[in-house]
């Protein structure tokens, strides 16, 4: 290579090969995402869309250019990388050659504070900011490593249907779709097709949107969600809560060894994050129950936990808590009952730090036919329409286990956001489906 | 480790490790797939999720057990792995004991021929045959490897709705759902919001669900599938062929490496996969044409290629061939026009070899605003609800090109099937939508 030669680079190679470059001259393409001037010195700052850099201007043959490069105007700058300690990037550019490739008029969004519905209009612009940048970045982090992990320990991704004939737990939260004269829903969770998934592949997970028509509009909920749903066969619950545990605390790992950038960005205090280890703690519905008591909330015992009461569990624990042993009342049809115990389910939430919820619920399922089948009756489960889902209680059954992750709230607690809505690129919620 | 202690394992790990566990005493967990006698010898072949091995029973106190261990029943083998060079596994067992977990009775699909319809209606427990097996571990691979691929070239993984407001091209083929008393519909294709992305992230792909409510039935469609979209900033249509040559080629070459086992199941001649190396064919519209009525084909120049046409063109390439630049007239408003020759487009379809059809289609995108709006004018799309994606040449407009692969098709080529329901796991057909 030629010594003047320009190196066409970007932000994310520079944050890993910077030393590599540092006194070259380097070309990086993006969009100026800032400007400022402080005495004979102007400041750019570039966004490539793997980061943002400074380029210092002192050169006053570059002024007008500058002038014209207005905020989000695509530009292509050359320039000596140099070391900049202050900056979460390490490096600046010291600037020689600015050139114009768009010139943008009018970017709707300034440096100025906006409110939420105005940047929720306009949110194809804005995931262009800093912090959008910092958190969908984790989130494909979160959704690469979750799948790293699970392919490590054998597990294939075995896609469940979208679209889904019947609905077992009433269609109350279901979108309902024509489908060629037929009654369809989109899928509200994969489960059902893991659990025949897991009987021919052994460990299976789907990856995918789900679907929630829930007229509710909490700071926790979106419609249109991602989840991740292993399942397991010739597994226990105390195996999926190994499982589950080890996933939630690899991805995390992962996310500060290798989200360093984002986490600055994002001012997140990692060493609550870093604590995320296993074993995480350990507690039965019943002994959930007493800490709510003891905090004087008032509960009945047999109910479910809504956020107030979620929130107040994990207030007593710096990492996520694992609640077992639900009363089978409130659970769905498929979970294992307890045989110590027949009133409670083999099951688990995992309810994360911090104040974030419920992030992963999971169990052990009815494996004997009978059983099941005498389940699926008392709760007025139309038997006809889940005959397939019987038959893997029929043919070849075996223990087999499974859980979800919701994945925006996975994301919100490891960026620290008020709002799952931030999570995803497009948020669909109640009154929000545009762009 | 105690020289007779058990190695719990299976046969994937066997496939892998198997000369470490050779002559050892092992430990297997799964599904009786078939038997036979031969003389004084039992086989029980058992399938484990992860492969096929072959049990040799030669103790005559075990053939009580063997009997009652019918077809799928569920069952744990013990034995000494032994080498067996005839079995694409390579080793067998030896058998020391069987342990029945879960007798099946019945097992509806029994190793003679069924129709496509039974097989269908049986989804759930078709797919633990050896066929179907081999298939959907490739489909994962696939997944896995356009992935693993694509963040290697720094693109992210960002996530197009499902829930779309406005149906550019037409509601025709759109499925509507009743959104809280609006209507929205499921998405034929990310792509337009993958647009918004890369002027944020400069390479990003979605890889989801996307929904066709066509009323044909081919061996080629699904109503439901999956497809990738990687979308790159600074990129001209020649940036994204060479993308999409070279990820469509990592993904055979590291198939061919790592699912030899699945390939021997599916018998697929694999000296037609090892060539799809790039370059691959080029070819325009007009020569493709020109190909066409070469071979006797009725064909009006202008009108778009149809199953038939794409594989007359395929005949003559042992590797897939790129045709560029069709005319503008067949092509979605958003293909850049070819400055060239403005009749035409600045795009490329993929078509893959032993008739297997399109397998991507890409183009660079018009990147100018007013010419934008002129097109989309002419072709009377609602101005108002696409302004978001308008804007994304009005602020930071910038060259950028995107593909999309369908992954059905991707598989069906890699295994050789004759149709596409095969590469899925639940497929959604026009008639057919259950389990």
């Amino acid at each position: 290579m030629n010594k003047n030669e320009t190196l066409h680079t970007n932000t994310e190679n520079i944050r890993k090969n910077g030393k590599e470059l540092e006194n070259k001259l380097v070309n990086i393409k993006g969009w100026v995402w800032n400007k400022r001037s402080s005495g004979k010195i102007r400041f750019l700052i570039l966004r490539d869309g793997k980061g943002f850099i400074q380029c210092v201007i002192d050169n006053p043959e570059l002024f007008s250019i500058f002038d014209e490069c207005t905020q989000e105007s695509t530009c292509e700058i050359e320039g000596i990388l140099k070391e900049d300690k202050r900056s979460p990037l390490g490096f600046e550019i010291l600037t020689k050659t600015i050139k114009l490739i768009h010139k943008t008029i009018d970017y709707p969004i300034t440096p100025k504070e906006h409110g939420t519905d105005f940047l929720l209009d306009h949110r194809h612009l804005w995931i262009r900011s800093r912090k959008q940048f910092a958190i969908l970045r984790i989130r494909h982090s979160v959704k690469h490593y979750i799948r790293e992990y699970l392919n490590q320990e054998g597990f294939i991704e075995f896609d469940s249907p979208i679209f889904t004939p019947s609905a077992c737990e009433g269609t109350t939260t279901l979108f309902e779709v024509d489908y060629f004269g037929e009654k369809m829903y989109l899928s509200q969770s994969g489960q059902l097709y893991q659990e025949a998934g897991a009987l021919s592949f052994k460990k299976v997970y789907c990856f995918g949107p789900t679907f929630r028509a829930e007229k509710s509009k909490t700071r926790r909920h979106l419609i249109e969600f991602w989840m991740v749903e292993p399942e397991v066969a010739f597994a226990t619950l105390e195996d999926i809560i190994d499982i589950s545990q080890k996933m939630i605390s690899y991805v995390i790992q992962k996310v500060l060894e290798n989200n360093t950038y984002e986490l600055i960005l994002l001012e997140r205090n990692v060493e609550d994050l870093r604590k995320i280890v296993p074993p995480f703690y350990r507690i039965t519905y019943s002994e959930a129950v007493d800490i709510i008591k003891q905090k004087g909330i008032s509960f009945n015992f047999g109910d479910d936990f809504g956020a107030p009461e979620e929130t107040a569990i994990s207030e007593n624990f710096d990492k996520p808590v694992i609640i077992t042993h639900y009363p089978k009342n409130i659970k769905p049809f498929y979970m294992k009952i307890d045989p110590q115990n027949p009133e409670f389910v083999l099951n688990m939430d995992i309810i994360a730090p911090e104040g974030y919820g419920e992030i992963v619920g999971g169990s052990q399922r009815e494996d004997d036919y009978q059983t099941l089948l005498n389940r699926m009756k008392e709760e007025n489960i139309p038997i006809e329409d889940y005959q397939w889902y019987l038959d893997l209680r029929k043919y070849g059954s075996v223990p087999h286990s499974g859980f979800g992750l919701g994945i925006e709230r996975f994301v919100a607690w490891i960026c620290k956001l008020e709002h799952v809505r931030e999570t995803i690129p497009f948020p669909r919620m109640l009154y929000r489906y545009k762009p």
